[in-house]
């Protein structure tokens, strides 16, 4: 048995004979000639076998075979340099392993990105997902990779939580009852689902100095837009000993790493993406490894934001001032116009992040990076940690964050905490920015959105 | 900087000055001279720190430095052939970087498990833990690097789902509502934590061929046992066009490959555990590796206990005939008596199996694998998928298992599905079997079980 992916690597002599097993994409014959596209799954390229009456004995039958139809092919393989595809099968013998109904959803035409949200267990035979849950699942081997390489442990934070201050209000309940009686519930108390390793993660970083975690997070925020999920993973690195920029630097580190795995295992995926789904993806992506990520501060960014809007830079929110929550508009002006290329900002005021991050010396800003790249706005965001008993203390207090759930994170810090930072690098997001897909529905095999629980 | 990684790995030279920042693990003086154990997270074992009194200007406050406190050193390397640790630091400098509160719950005993379960956030600083959370971490990676290596693609099939059809009665349900009122829920409809991808993952290996997923599964089992936890980690791997045998030769091959893994990558961590923890851990893991698995029919199984009944061996369930589900002291007796070694058993009674399971032509048994292990009992379980479409119908109207939910399941046997086989690793199992650890909750970060929910 050979696969499309040995044929691929030039593991087969012009002229051997193969067989493989695998499943039709595409079927046309006329008269005594047919030609058959098939996949088997291994790899993103399809095969093209060619058949003849002459010498197939059942060359009607497979003449009008239906695509997705499961066929075993025995030929002769033959590089054909002048053809557009680099080699073709001509076949000794085709075998119907299992016949697909005729009321197969993707018959060969195209289909709208919404038709084949409906039918998520089958679309992946489709090229554009199934280029891009390859590109997703590479991604996750190359994050993987990265962090082992790095001396990172990899820590399965719990995905139910009995903390969920982080989450007010938007955390989905795990029960087992129907009423809200949690008392007597599983657990005995009130459970949510994670929106978060990172504070798990905090607890494990003082034990190996570098841990991450990748796994599952969940918001019950009722948003119906193109980049919010109900479910989607997160990746959460936490490294005792640095500061922010250490930080910055691990972060642009990681997100060449898996563009550079990409373009060694996937540039067939990534040239089919930009030839039919974003023409100027191969031209993003080649843009971030060839230069190094921009820095510039909150203060610094709000300056130049409010300088573009003097210039006559049209914002839907034109009210620049420092102290307000950036919107993706002002983000993607940041990087797309300003600096051209993945932007860190940092130090942003304290008002508008996070109880855990580290108050600066000034008492305004925290030390916070978000990283904003071409098309997207913000695909990471990280910090240093406020790492004094005290302060975190009384920053709760100040935000109203009840600390009784808490109290063991925040005893962290009586322990030798020194220095902690880290990140979250939201998965889809990231997978969006390396297909150059523009729904997370199409970028998860089988997305979580309100009123949408498909199977 | 220096890793204690890298003095480990023979990376600094003998006499040469070296800084390291970490955590005292323990520290004892005695009028002018000091000793100091401290671990910096990056490598299992610990580094001893000697100090003196006519070299530190602070040797009263390092003496009386408490267990935990992050410090700086400065100091010589130098090898000590003739001692107890290869090496030693001869500290010139030692900096108090974060002192520890005298509180701190890991003072320098013996801790029970029980104990340390109270502290999940903190127990990873002991030695037992940082080994079973750097084996699991490696683990999880060489179980990532099995799959990339042989072309499979990693599927993050959903966490929450609207199919609990082969988890009723043991589900959690995921809500944002304090009603049961799930038509005006989040999703519109009622959803619950899945307990296995594998339905999932079987869409996908008719796309990929060879998929996987690893991801977190949930038991809402109320069952308060060494082995059962409410939420754990699963490897489902799926593969299309292969048979029973095929099957058990991956899972073997799996098996075998994060053992090779960890002896290369954690043979401190093993030599730790084998001492401490279970004696004859590095002798069974030593045996998987150089020995094939051996295989026997559920029928032979049965024949063989009947015969060691007759012979005198007492079980609790004593009553053995085809058609019963073996119980874990019948699991043990066959791989640790009778075999001495992983054996797959297979060929199940379809009545003791689940309902996508294909039916052999005997039309009594299934085409289902289980691994058995010594120590253990089940680890794997896998199976051929019934690839008819009006047999698996027919399974679950006599299973009365409603099809509404799984219809689009079915169909997959419409569309070309040939043939489909896969199994499942539960990966605490897995790791209990690597660890000798005996209680589940000692091989989870924050395990979860009933009435237990720590933050």
């Amino acid at each position: 048995m050979t696969t499309v992916l040995e044929l691929y690597q030039d593991q087969v002599k012009d002229q051997s004979e193969v067989t493989i097993l695998g499943w039709v994409r595409s079927n046309r014959s006329s008269g005594k000639l047919g030609f058959l596209v098939m996949n088997d799954g291994t790899f993103f390229n399809n095969v093209q076998i060619v058949y003849k009456a002459e010498k197939l004995a059942n060359f009607l039958a497979i003449s009008s075979l239906r695509i997705s139809s499961a066929i075993k092919v025995v030929g002769k393989f033959c590089v054909t340099p002048s053809a557009k595809q680099t080699f073709e099968i001509q076949a000794s013998v085709i075998e119907i392993l299992d016949d697909a109904s005729e009321d197969y959803p993707l018959q060969k035409k195209e289909h709208s990105y919404e038709y084949l949200r409906e039918i998520p267990h089958l679309r992946a035979k489709t090229n554009t997902f199934n280029a891009v849950f390859r590109i997703r699942s590479s991604s996750s081997f190359a994050i993987h990779e990265f962090f082992n390489k790095n001396n990172f442990i990899y820590v399965h934070t719990p995905i139910i939580t009995g903390n969920d201050a982080e989450g007010a209000g938007e955390s989905f309940i795990v029960t087992t009852r129907t009423d809200n009686n949690y008392n007597e519930d599983f657990f005995g108390k009130k459970a949510s689902l994670t929106v978060s390793g990172q504070l798990h993660a905090e607890g494990f970083a003082q034990a190996f100095r570098n841990v991450y975690t990748f796994g599952p997070t969940f918001r019950a925020e009722n948003s119906n837009t193109t980049r919010h999920a109900a479910e989607f993973w997160m990746i959460e690195p936490e490294i005792s000993f640095i500061d922010l920029e250490e930080n910055m630097t691990l972060i642009e580190k990681m997100i060449k790493h898996i563009i550079i795995y990409l373009f060694i295992n996937n540039h067939y995926e990534l040239d089919f993406l930009n030839n039919n789904v974003d023409d100027k993806l191969l031209e993003r992506l080649k843009s971030v490894l060839n230069d190094e990520f921009a820095h510039l501060s909150y203060t610094k960014a709000i300056e130049i934001l409010q300088k573009a809007v003097t210039k006559g830079q049209k914002f839907e929110n034109p009210d620049i001032f420092w102290g307000m929550d950036l919107q993706t508009e002002h983000e993607r002006y940041l990087c797309e116009i300003e600096t051209k290329k993945p932007t860190f900002l940092f130090n942003y005021p304290k008002e508008i992040k996070a109880f855990y991050m580290k108050i600066n010396d000034d008492n305004k800003t925290v030390a916070a990076c978000d990283l904003l790249v071409p098309g997207i706005g913000e695909l990471v965001g990280g910090s240093v940690r406020e790492n004094d008993y005290d302060k975190i203390f009384s920053r709760c207090n100040e935000l109203k964050i009840p600390t009784t759930d808490l109290q063991w994170y925040i005893d962290l810090r009586k322990y030798g905490y020194y220095k902690s930072a880290g990140f979250g690098l939201g998965f889809e997001r990231f997978i969006m920015y390396v297909t150059g897909m523009t729904n997370i529905r199409d970028v998860i095999p089988f997305p979580r959105t309100p009123r949408n629980l498909l199977f």
